[in-house]
C-alpha cells in the first residue's frame, strides 16, 4: 500500500526512505492531529451558539462525525476519492485503501465536511436521521466530489481549477449541504412568529470563543498540511500558507467586527467569531496562490460578507440556520474559491481578472465553485428527501420544546442547574 | 548524560548528530507536549463528570499530578525506571538521571498514571492524603513497574510481553489503583441509600466532552510518540500507530453509543465519552502490533466492555468510582493488553490465539496484565491503608456535604452562582 | 525577502535548502502555532478570573489582540524590530518585511505582549480605548523595545544582556504596561470601599484552569521555539529548554500552592494558577541559561513572589489589577530576568553572582530589566494619558454596573441565565 501513500498529487517525496519523505510525513501527521482538534472547536462553537437544552445533542452529533467519518472514510471514502481507476468523475481502488499519515489527514477533512451540517440543524433534528446523513456524507458525497480535484486526474484538475485546501471541496460542500438541511428540516419552533424573526441567542459565548480559537489553530494544519510535504520549497510554501491563513483570519474578524460596530452600533462577539471563521474559509482555496496583501483583502471581504449573508438567510430567505454555517462555510467558501480568479497568483505570476486582466482562471474557479455547490445541494436534497419520507427529519413538538438532550439522549448538559433554556 | 537519552529501547537514532536523531527528538518532544495537554483533558473530564461543589478540588488535584509528577519523576522516577543497574525488577542510576526530550516524554506518562486516580475518589477525599499518594505514585509505584518492561532489560521484556504505549503499564496501573482508592475511601454520602444506587450526574457534560477531545488529541502523542523515533520505518510505524489509535477510539465510542442506544433506549453521552476513552486504552498496548481491522475490533469491544464494567462496579461491587476510571483505564487496559495475544501481529506475522492459533503471546500478555494489576492493587492497598490509619482518607461529613471546594480550598468554582450542587 | 528569514540572530540554518533549515522552519512554525493557542489561554484565564457580566468584553479584547497584532506587526512591527538599518535603539527596513515561519512566530509574541494588559483593566475600560492601545502596543511599543535585544545588534545585546524568550521583552513590557493601565483607569466600582479591599472573585475557575493549562502548553513553543532552529545542538538545546520550562512551571505552582496553604490555611486554586504562570515567566529569560535545578529554584521563588506581589499591589498600592497580570508578568518577569545574573550558566560555565561570584552578568540583567520596565511604564503613561484626555478611558458608572458585555457589545456571555453578576 506504500505506493499510494502520497499518490494524490505529484510530489517530490515519494521515497519514504528520504529525509524529505520523513519530514513530509511528520508535517502531514501533525497537521492531521491539528485538524482532528477542529472537531472539538466545532462542538464548542455549535453548542455555545445554541441553547443549553440541546448541548448534549450537539456533542453527540460531533462525536458521531469523527467516529463515523473515521470508519467510513477508511472503509470506502478514501478509495472513492483517491482510487486508481477513474473516468475523471468517479474513483475506486477497492475497500480499505488509504494508510498512514495520508489516510489520517484526509479522514479529518471528511469528518470536517460532515460536522459543518451539524450546527445548522440544531435543536429539532432526529439523531437517527443525522446519523444516516453523516454516513452518506463521509462515505459518498464528500469523497466523490473530492476526487474531482484532489485525486490529481479529475475533471476539475483538468479544467485548471484551484482549491488548495478546500474552500469549495470541504467548506462549500458542507456549507451548502447545511443550507439544504436547514431548509428541509424547517425552522425551530418560535423562530418565526407572525412573520417576525425571533433571536435565539446561544447559551455560552465563551465556549464559542474558545471553539473559534481551536478552529483557527486547527486551520493552520488544515491549510498548511495541504502542502502535503515538507522540505525545501515545500517548507517555505507551507510556512507561507500558515502566514496568509493567519492574516486572512485576522482580517476576517476585523471585517465583521467593524461591520457590526458600524451597522449595529456595537462590535458584536458572535459575528466577530463568524468573521474569523469566514476569513479562514476565504483563504482556504487560495492559501497557496495568494500574496499576503491579497489574503488580507480576501479575508476582510469574507468577514464583511458573512455578516450580511447570515442576515439575508435568516431574515429574507427565512431559513433557520442556527449558527450561520451556510454563510460561514458555503457563502464564504464560494467567495474564497472565486477570489483566486480575481487576484490570485501562481508563484510570482498574477493569474486573476484584477491583477492580470485574465478571465481564464476566474472561469475555472466559477466552474468548480458552482459544481461543488450544485453537487452538495442536489445530493443533500435527495438524501434529506428520502429521510423525510422514511424515518422523518424532526423530533416531535413536545420533544423539541423539552430539548433534544432529554428526549434524544436522556440526560442534561448541566444537570446541577436543571435548566430547560 | 547524552548517552542515556534514548537508551531505554534499542534504537537506530542513538546519534544525536544524525538527521534521524534530530527528527526522532522532535517527534518525541512534540508528542510529550501533546501528552502534557492530556492533563487539561483529565481535569475537564473529571470536573465535568462530577458535581460543581468539588470542581476546584479536581483542578487542584490535577495540577498536583503534573507538578509533583514533573518534580519527583525528574528527581528519582526516571532513574527507578530506566537506570542502568538492575536485577530485572528494580532499576537505578542515581538521582536526576533523565534529560531532554526523553525525560520530558516519560514524565508526562508518570503524571498520567497519577491523574487517573484523581477522578475515582472525587468528592470526599482529603487533599493532603491525595497529595501524598501522588508523590508515591509518580516517584515509586509507576516507575518501578514501568522498568519491568520499558527499561528494555526487565523481566517482562524477557518474558516476551508487549505493551507498546502502556495499556497496562500506565492505564492498568492507574485504573486498578483508582479501584482500590475508591474502595478504601468509600462511597460518597448519598450514593448508596437503602441498598439502592443513586445516580450522581456530573455538572457539565460539555466540558467533559471537550476533555475527551483533548485526551483523544493527546493520545496521538501518547501512542505515536512511543515509537520513540522518526525517520524511515519509524516514520511509517508512528504514522500507522496514529491511524490505528484513531480507528480504535472511533470504534470504542461507537461501541458504547450503540450499546447504550440498545440497552438504555437512547444513545448516552457520558458513556459514549467513556467508550472513546476505552477504545483508546484498548489500543494503547497493541498500537504497534495490530492491523487496522484488528484495532477497530479491539476498540469496539473495549467500548462495549466499559459500559457493562461501569455498571458492574457501581451496582454489583458497590464501589463508588465517581467517573468510571477503574473501568476506562483498568478494565479496558487489561483488555487492551491481552487482545494482542488474541489477534496481534508482529509486522506481517500473526501472533495471536485467534489469527495464528498460538498461545505463547497470549500467556505473555496475561502474565504482564496480571502483574501490573496485582502490583497496583497491592501497593495502593498498602499506601491507602497507611494513610487511613495516620492522617485519614476522608473529609468530615459536614465538609463533604458543603463541598470540597469550600472546605479544602476556600473558594467556589463558580462564585457568581453561589451554588452548592 | 528570504535572506531576512532567519536574520535576527546568527544561525546555522541560513540555507533553506538544507535539512537543518527545513527542520528549523518546522520547529518555528509549530512553536508559533503553540504560541497562537496562548491567546485562547489568556481569554479563558482573564474571563474565568473576572465576572461573567464582562466576559464578552474580555473575549472581544483578546480577539482584537491577535487580529490587530497580526496585521500591525506584519505592516510595521516586524520591520521596527528586525530592520537592517539601525542605531542600536531603532530598527527599520520598510513596510511588510517579515515572512514565513519567522514572521508568524514573532507575530504571536507581539500579540502576547498586548494581551497581558487586557485582563488587568477588565470591567471598566472603554473598548475603543483598548483598541487604540493595542494598535500602539503591537505596532510600536513592543517592536521597538524588542529590537534592542532580539535584532541581534541592539544596545542591550551589545551590553551582554540575556533574555532568551522574553521575561522582560514580552512579559515585563506587557506586565508593567498592565500596571500603568490599571493605575490610570482606576479601580472597579466597589473594589475599595471605606478604605477596605473587597474581593471580586472571577466567575469560572474551571475555565481559568483550562486557560492556564493552555498557556503552559503554548509556553513550550514560546520558550522552545525561541531556539529559532532545530538540528544537532539546537535540537538538544530546544529539548532542554522545554524540560526546564516544565520544571519551572511545576515549581512555581507548588511554590504558590504551599505558600497559600501556609498563609491562608488552605491551598488556593487561583493563586496556584498564578504560581504556575509566574514559574513560566520566571524561566522565560533564562531557559537557555539555567540548569534544571536552577530552573526549579527560579520557578519556585517566582511562584512565592507572585502571591505576595498580588497582595501588595491590591492592598498596599491599591491598584486594581483584576487578574494579577502586573505581578504574574511584570514582577515575575523582572525576577526571571535578573535570576540569570544570580545562578545562570553559559553552557557549562557558571555566570551568576551566587554560582560564580561574578557581578558582570547581574549588572547586564539589571540594566535590561530596568530598561524594559521603564520603557513600558513611560510609554504606557503617555498613551493612556493621551487617551484619557481625548476619548476617555472608562465607561460610565451605569455601564460598568450593568456590565461591559451589554453596554459595549450588546450581548450577554450566557444569555440563558440572564445574569448580571
Amino acid at each position: 500500500m506504500l505506493n499510494s501513500l502520497f499518490s494524490n498529487i505529484p510530489l517530490i517525496i515519494q521515497d519514504t526512505a528520504s529525509v524529505e519523505g520523513d519530514m513530509g510525513m511528520l508535517w502531514m501527521l501533525l497537521s492531521g492531529i491539528l485538524v482532528f482538534f477542529m472537531q472539538a472547536g466545532f462542538t464548542l462553537v455549535e453548542s455555545g451558539m445554541t441553547r443549553s437544552k440541546n448541548a448534549v445533542n450537539i456533542a453527540m452529533k460531533n462525536l458521531l462525525d469523527i467516529c463515523v467519518g473515521s470508519l467510513t472514510y477508511w472503509f470506502v471514502g478514501y478509495s472513492l476519492m483517491y482510487g486508481d481507476t477513474s473516468n475523471g468523475w468517479f474513483f475506486w481502488s477497492g475497500l480499505f485503501q488509504g494508510d498512514g499519515a495520508d489516510l489520517f489527514f484526509q479522514t479529518m477533512f471528511a469528518a470536517t465536511a460532515a460536522t459543518i451540517v451539524s450546527g445548522a440543524i440544531a435543536g429539532r433534528t432526529k439523531y437517527s436521521t443525522y446519523a444516516i446523513f453523516t454516513v452518506v456524507m463521509t462515505a459518498i458525497i464528500y469523497p466523490i466530489a473530492g476526487g474531482w480535484q484532489w485525486a490529481g486526474t479529475g475533471w476539475l484538475t483538468e479544467a485548471g481549477f484551484i482549491d488548495f485546501a478546500g474552500s469549495s471541496i470541504v467548506h462549500g460542500v458542507g456549507g451548502f449541504a447545511a443550507l439544504v438541511a436547514a431548509f428541509m428540516v424547517g425552522p425551530r419552533i418560535g423562530k418565526y412568529v407572525d412573520g417576525k424573526v425571533v433571536p435565539m441567542p446561544g447559551h455560552n459565548q465563551i465556549l464559542a470563543t474558545l471553539g473559534v480559537f481551536i478552529l483557527w489553530l486547527g486551520w493552520f494544519g488544515f491549510n498548511g498540511g495541504s502542502q502535503l510535504a515538507w522540505g525545501g520549497d515545500d517548507a517555505v510554501g507551507a510556512s507561507a500558507v500558515v502566514v496568509v491563513t493567519n492574516l486572512a483570519a485576522a482580517a476576517g474578524a476585523m471585517g465583521a467586527l467593524i461591520t457590526t460596530w458600524i451597522w449595529y452600533g456595537k462590535p458584536n462577539l458572535a459575528q466577530t467569531l463568524n468573521g474569523a471563521l469566514a476569513g479562514l474559509v476565504s483563504i482556504t482555496a487560495g492559501c497557496g496562490n495568494m500574496t499576503e496583501g491579497g489574503a488580507v483583502l480576501a479575508g476582510l471581504i469574507g468577514g464583511v460578507i458573512v455578516v450580511f449573508s447570515i442576515e439575508l438567510i435568516e431574515k429574507k430567505l427565512k431559513i433557520d440556520d442556527a449558527i450561520g454555517a451556510a454563510s460561514v462555510h458555503g457563502v464564504a467558501g464560494f467567495w474564497g474559491t472565486i477570489v483566486i480568479g480575481l487576484w490570485g497568483v501562481d508563484g510570482d505570476t498574477p493569474i486573476g481578472l484584477i491583477n492580470a486582466g485574465e478571465t481564464e482562471q476566474l472561469i475555472a474557479q466559477l466552474k468548480g465553485a458552482v459544481a461543488y455547490m450544485v453537487w452538495a445541494i442536489v445530493l443533500s436534497f435527495v438524501v434529506f428527501g428520502i429521510l423525510k419520507y422514511t424515518i422523518g427529519l424532526r423530533v416531535t413538538e413536545a420533544e423539541e420544546l423539552e430539548g433534544l438532550d432529554v428526549s434524544e439522549h436522556g440526560s442534561l448538559a448541566y444537570p446541577g442547574k436543571r435548566t430547560r433554556e
